[in-house]
């Protein structure tokens, strides 16, 4: 009876002793972030004393810049740069539509529209006749007599009653990425689109495209959700001309880089667990929630880690990954260069979900994983995070598992309710950012990640 | 074996098709809130058109007035004033305060501050010397000699470390509700406290104070948290002169209303559920989410039940507060009201906590109701709700457990982490309520209050 009882009291106070340890370090790791945080500072000078960042641009390599001497200023062991190539295209100087109810007295209406990212300019200015899909799969049915010659309008409502505004995004996003394709391929002059957004607003929000060999390219540009519900109701008064003049091209790819820094596992340094978020941004707005709020919720986390004394198992390398919205060539160079280097990966996590309060943690990985995902839950519940469930990692730390097979990824979930009134907009600012909202998903990343270190068997 | 299994399998087949029903009908309550929606429209309409509403306040009569309209029109069963007396104090036209570092040649300094609610007035500009203390302990443990003559500036920072905001708020709320009293206790000439918000901002935080029989009054205001941090900072150089002059006042007490409506109940019509939040606000912004948006979330939530046809077994009364702010006096004598007129009520929920994306429900009220509460968990966790807990119900349905002892009450709880950047302060206006967060909280509400009905066994 004793012999039984004894490894059970002591397995219970070890599972004790580490609950009240891992409490009171999670515990630290808040009132570091919420008492004493850098994050809304740094995120402060990323967007307003560099702004929007689009990969190949002079704010990327300002960004690159100050994410290197920003690191190095925290003296984390290691701070380097990879360089990788980035595909660069710039939005130009000449971007703006308008349409006309032909022959009515309606007066012509200027409409809010950016180019989407990756398209071709018009040449001048490009007048047509405009027509309305509602979906995608609508405008691959069309014959190409209802298309050839004329603007294809795609406008399909992002789905306000999905609960989970990603899924709602989802469901859209061909019309972004398929539409210049489709309306192509039937001999469309151009496509523009209704903004990926859920308000209703005269924010236009951008986004990439592309195109496809043996396909002719056209322009394609996003319209207001406003305008386009004006576009909308003009086509039922009659025939509706529609004018677009952009002039955003392609350049030949430019060298940037993905920058990092790292603090030295003390009982396994070759087993590296990555933490990161996306350094550049389009080119509207200041990329404040998309990715300005990830990169700083990482390094504040590694910064806390750090400031606390904490001396991980394991390395933990924080990355700002450049080019996420238009090529993910800095997530693929990534995966690549460490495995070239011979190096041993064991997790990642990525936050590209915005700076909103924090609700939890995703597993992108092996069934097996799940079951240390949820044992972090008793630690974190006091603090608002409720969701621990398999889901979606993040589009830089993707490639991970290519390169490492079998790897765990995990993705920050804040609330993602507000997300899309911000995802590429000139309304994703700086000040569209909550500070303590910030501050609590900067802790949730350290704390996990703390979690993460202590426990992980790989 | 088999006469074991059938009323297993039966028991099953049943709560399964309860569930499946539930599920669908919340779907329906969801799409209605998020799709069309009037929460929006009816926020606009109450904070723009009307803008603050104090108690006695012409505003407050107005939104009674337009609070009885509305519900008139969405044709509910009765609508309902019920003549109430409430308080009346207005914060007059002049207000101002600054302050200088006596012998130096540093700049006088004006502040942005707010008379709290009930305050006397200066009379006249009111000069003297200021003295901080950083708690209400510290200043009832001064001598007199060091108050006696001064400004008492209470300096207490709201807890950003404490994850519940409003368990930050609880811990300093003495130093509103009761720095004039200790302070008018020890001769001091008036009192100013740090605002009880957590940003660090130029928005001063009014809310309630009291005064007490032998204890003589004096003017009471609140600094914004930037304010406070100058003064603190400048009476480390120095003496601190202060200037104050107030002109807000009390009149007699002043007729209003609650403002009720219902739906019939087609079981227990005599069996109430009270559903409500409070229509007046303090007299500055324009009680957005305070209390604005839990009004209009209970309104809402009545009007999508009758909007799909929702027939409840018992009687559902959606209930506008008068008074929350300053006495409770809606609370109050609508609990005393429901009991002399032989009413029978079963369960109450408020909303007074914001406009914020719901998190779940809390109980006030007996153990046994907790299990009930839980149970509501696997119908609503997919909407995001994970809070299903006891707690705190709220100040306008806390009357109520005098007149019906064991009733269960019910707070929604939404995110609180954006709520004390707005709480009694002229930011808390339309703008700071996102719509779609607003319409959540109406959809979880009436998805709650219809499970509450079907469920509830009194």
């Amino acid at each position: 009876m004793k012999i039984r009882l004894v490894p059970g009291l002591l397995f219970w106070a070890i599972t004790f002793c580490h609950f009240a340890q891992d409490s009171l370090f999670i515990r630290q790791i808040y009132d570091e972030a919420l008492l004493r945080g850098e994050a809304y500072e740094n995120l402060r000078q990323l967007c307003k004393q560099i702004g929007p960042r689009l990969s190949g641009s002079a704010e990327a390599e300002m960004a690159v810049n100050w994410s290197y001497e920003k690191m190095n200023a925290y003296h984390f062991d290691r701070v380097t740069k990879q360089a990788i190539t980035v595909p660069h295209w710039e939005r130009g100087t000449k971007e703006s539509a308008w349409f006309k109810v032909v022959n009515s007295y309606m007066a012509t209406q200027k409409l809010h529209l950016l180019a989407l990212g990756g398209s071709i300019g018009t040449n001048g200015l490009l007048e047509a006749e405009v027509v309305e899909f509602k979906t995608l799969d609508a405008l691959k049915n069309a014959k190409p007599k209802e298309v050839a010659g004329k603007i294809v309008f795609l406008n399909q409502k992002m789905d306000a009653a999905q609960i989970q505004t990603f899924k709602a995004y989802g469901a859209c996003y061909a019309i972004r990425g398929n539409g210049a394709v489709e309306a192509g391929k039937l001999g469309a002059k151009a496509v523009v689109i209704r903004s990926l957004g859920l308000p209703i607003d005269q924010h236009p929000h951008t986004g990439s495209m592309h195109y496809e060999k043996e396909v002719p390219k056209i322009p394609a540009a996003a319209l207001s959700t406003q305008d386009a519900d004006a576009l909308s109701e003009a086509l039922t008064k009659g025939k509706v001309q529609f004018y677009l003049e952009m002039d955003c091209r392609d350049f030949p790819d430019a060298p940037s880089f993905n920058v990092m820094a790292e603090i030295k596992g003390s009982q396994n340094p070759e087993q590296i667990i990555t933490i990161g978020g996306h350094l550049d941004s389009w080119d509207t707005g200041e990329g404040a929630h998309d990715d300005g709020a990830g990169v700083i919720h990482c390094l504040e986390a590694l910064r806390i880690l750090n400031t606390l004394g904490y001396q991980p198992k394991h390395t933990i390398r924080v990355v700002f990954f450049m080019n996420e919205e238009n090529g993910n060539q800095g997530g693929q160079q990534y995966a690549k260069w460490c495995l070239a280097n011979g190096e041993q990966h064991i997790a990642a996590l990525e936050s590209d979900r915005g700076g909103f309060a924090p609700r939890g943690f995703n597993l992108d990985g092996p069934d097996q994983y799940l079951s240390l995902l949820q044992s972090f839950e008793p630690a974190l519940k006091s603090y608002d995070l409720h969701i621990f469930e398999k889901g979606y990692g993040g589009v830089d730390i993707g490639p991970l598992k290519t390169s490492y097979p079998g790897i765990p990824l995990f993705g920050f979930v804040p609330d993602s309710q507000r997300y899309f009134d911000y995802h590429h907009a000139p309304s994703d600012v700086f000040e569209s950012v909550n500070k303590r909202e910030l501050e609590l998903g900067a802790a949730a990343i350290a704390s996990f990640v703390y979690l993460l270190d202590q426990n992980i068997k790989p």
